[in-house]
């Protein structure tokens, strides 16, 4: 006799994994250059005043501004250029009365110099000899000092996803080495004898192992590092030696396939061997109702299905946040938001399901279509998905224009406890 | 005298960058373990059915469904279990009328057999003997060969980047080696004098080289590979030396600084002396109106603002197409939508700007929030920017509320040709 599961709803199996302990994000240090794509392990601060000093942001010439006043069309006011200043360099006297300096974008405002005339609204009537039509006001096209960024002021926070503008906010701030967050190590191990190798031809009754290399992606899409850790061997003792061993080596550990309820299933006793607690078995939803989430020695196991969809959802909706904990995010679940459902979804379900679709913007609001063949075993569906739709159970499919919850694939932001009222939207 | 340039408007400028030839992408083959993120070559094609059989999409009973008619509550039907198989076994033998056999996911349907009853359904009245209550139509629970997929199909053409499912489907069809596009690559040179390392000590006047290391990472988020390529001497002869040297090294060649009004710009010099072609040297448009591109002997060179701002933008709109195209991208340029204004922004300007912005979606619904300071000296707006806003010059500032043009910094769809009439939103 086989058991016979209890699925219990998705809300209560994400809050069981997450409310295991252990998986706090930690800490190293690597070089600037490496740092695109981490994820910022302290606050970014900055250690000194952007700009760090008065300065121009035109080509032009520093004058006073008082010495324009008056200045128009028909009665040109005249300086004195008395040198020129580029960037990176200091003008070496005070600026009096009448006199002008050359100065290039960036360079520093002179002493005594107050305003800035762009070189396009200058008569240059010998290398020595200017004049300007227009009077100019104290302040006029001065990039002041601190006006971008305040020494002290915390311009990015703990968890941040280090994008090209943090690059040059830490390279502004003369981070050489980077704080960010140690990339958690994600065991990965299918199972099951209808397996080949991707390499192996094809057999009866086979199926290559598409899982693994899937998982690896998505822990990779997330920012931690897959480790590969091959095929589960068919015997039990075998089996839990190689879980065993494997738990030493990664932060967290999955196993794909096998965990279905049929008598193949090593799973179950993996986890009694070892010791572990089991969170649930099965999980009210389509795809992935088969997944198994168990406690082993304060690691965290997560055995998903063998199915494709399923063992991709099963990943986004357990195993991502947990990534995303150890990685410093504070929205360590999938983003949800809204779309418009792009077209009819007739097939009703008990379940709720969540249904790989792509996601387009028309005139700025999201139309999600669901894709491809739509069962756990589709892996054609699973390519080009952005996002999963969230579709309640209940006797009725939906239709084109329904407003629908979506959870968004590529996204870094997150949420903080998407799984509320997964249902509000489609009662109105 | 400085010549004072003449600017182009934008879409003119991306249409001279575009229609250099050169650049094409080319492909190598890398590992299935190491495609994630990278661009397909090839189209990803089916070489089997998926299914490649019939096969159980759960645990049950394999049965004859001609055998269950008429089942019911009060008339249950009885089978004779006469074995059992595994995913990845095959049935040895043909099943006859009144047998059934115990199949787990993703097992071989047995000859014979044409229908699975899911283990749910079943009473186990022993292990030889089970029961069922309802009666099954032929194909009830099987998934068929070639249902998802049929062999020789088309699934993911080339110029796809390669997400998780994708990296399933290459598994499944047997991709040990994957066709990818060879990752162009990008030197990046810094010039100006006011330019100090990451790791130097701030000076009177200078500021940190910031841009090069941003330029990087816009290149890494393209998928291209960044080489730095350090800062250019303040000899010209040296400077043409290093441009040249650097041009054997790299598909395209960006300098960021220097490229200003200025008479300390060694750029058009350098241009000049290796025999180049400038396309255009100004362009319509804040920030970034200082923008220089020309073709080096077949090759591409930028020579982008000093400004963080300004080189940001230079690089989204002139180079980020050229390295999609040798992607084989067939959308090379930023993703075009549309959003509404999240604030208020009060300031006009004579030519078209590109404001970073942060992207909420409220209801399904973009909002795009000018971030920071609007200045091209800004640095501290780019980090955390999702999107550009475009801006059309005019004498009218904007306000929240209205609907405006953005472009997807972190999307890789991209836009065909996103540069006709990007003013129309605004006047209604």
């Amino acid at each position: 006799m086989v058991e016979k599961r209890k699925p219990i709803p998705v809300d209560e199996a994400v809050r069981a994994v997450m409310n295991v302990g252990g998986n706090e994000a930690k800490k190293e240090t690597i070089p600037l250059a490496n740092s695109y794509g981490r994820v910022l392990a302290e606050d970014l601060v900055a250690d000194h005043d952007v700009p760090s000093f008065d300065r121009s942001p035109y080509d032009g010439f520093a004058i006073r501004a008082e010495d324009s006043a008056g200045a128009n069309r028909n009665r040109p006011v005249h300086f004195r250029v008395i040198g020129e200043i580029g960037a990176g360099t200091v003008f070496p006297r005070e600026v009096n009365a009448g006199e002008a300096v050359r100065i290039m974008t960036g360079a520093q405002i002179p002493n005594g110099c107050d305003a800035v005339v762009m070189l396009e609204l200058v008569d240059e009537d010998s290398e020595e000899d200017i004049s300007i039509k227009r009077a100019f006001s104290s302040g006029d096209n001065i990039s002041f000092q601190g006006e971008d960024t305040e020494k002290g002021a915390k311009l990015v926070p703990k968890g941040t996803l280090v994008d090209p503008g943090v690059v040059a906010l830490l390279a502004t701030f003369g981070y050489v080495e980077v704080p960010v967050a140690i990339r958690p190590r994600v065991g990965i191990i299918a199972t099951g004898s209808e397996l080949l190798d991707v390499h192996e031809p094809l057999e009866p009754g086979k199926i290559r192992n598409s899982n693994a290399y899937m998982m690896a992606a998505q822990v990779e899409r997330v920012g931690g590092e897959p480790v590969l850790l091959g095929k589960l061997p068919d015997d039990l003792n075998a089996c839990v030696e190689a879980v065993s061993n494997a738990l030493q080596e990664v932060d967290v550990l999955i196993t794909t396939g096998g965990a279905s309820v049929g008598d193949y299933d090593y799973v179950p006793d993996i986890i009694e061997r070892l010791g572990g607690n089991p969170l649930f078995n099965k999980v009210a939803m389509r795809p992935g109702s088969v997944t198994t989430v168990a406690e082993i020695n304060g690691q965290l196991f997560f055995g998903l299905s063998g199915n494709p969809s399923a063992c991709f959802v099963g990943f986004e909706l357990f195993v991502r946040p947990i990534l995303c904990r150890s990685l410093f995010f504070d929205k360590p679940h999938l983003k949800r938001t809204k779309a418009t459902l792009g077209k009819d979804y007739p097939k009703p379900n008990p379940f709720t399901r969540f249904v790989r679709a792509t996601l387009e913007e028309d005139e700025g609001r999201f139309v999600a279509k669901p894709g491809g063949l739509d069962k756990s075993g589709s892996v054609t569906s699973i390519a080009g998905a952005d996002v999963l739709i969230a579709l309640p159970g209940g006797s009725r499919g939906y239709e084109a224009g329904m407003g629908v919850d979506i959870f968004l694939l590529e996204d870094h932001k997150g949420s903080e406890w998407p799984w509320d009222n997964i249902v509000a939207s489609y009662k109105s």
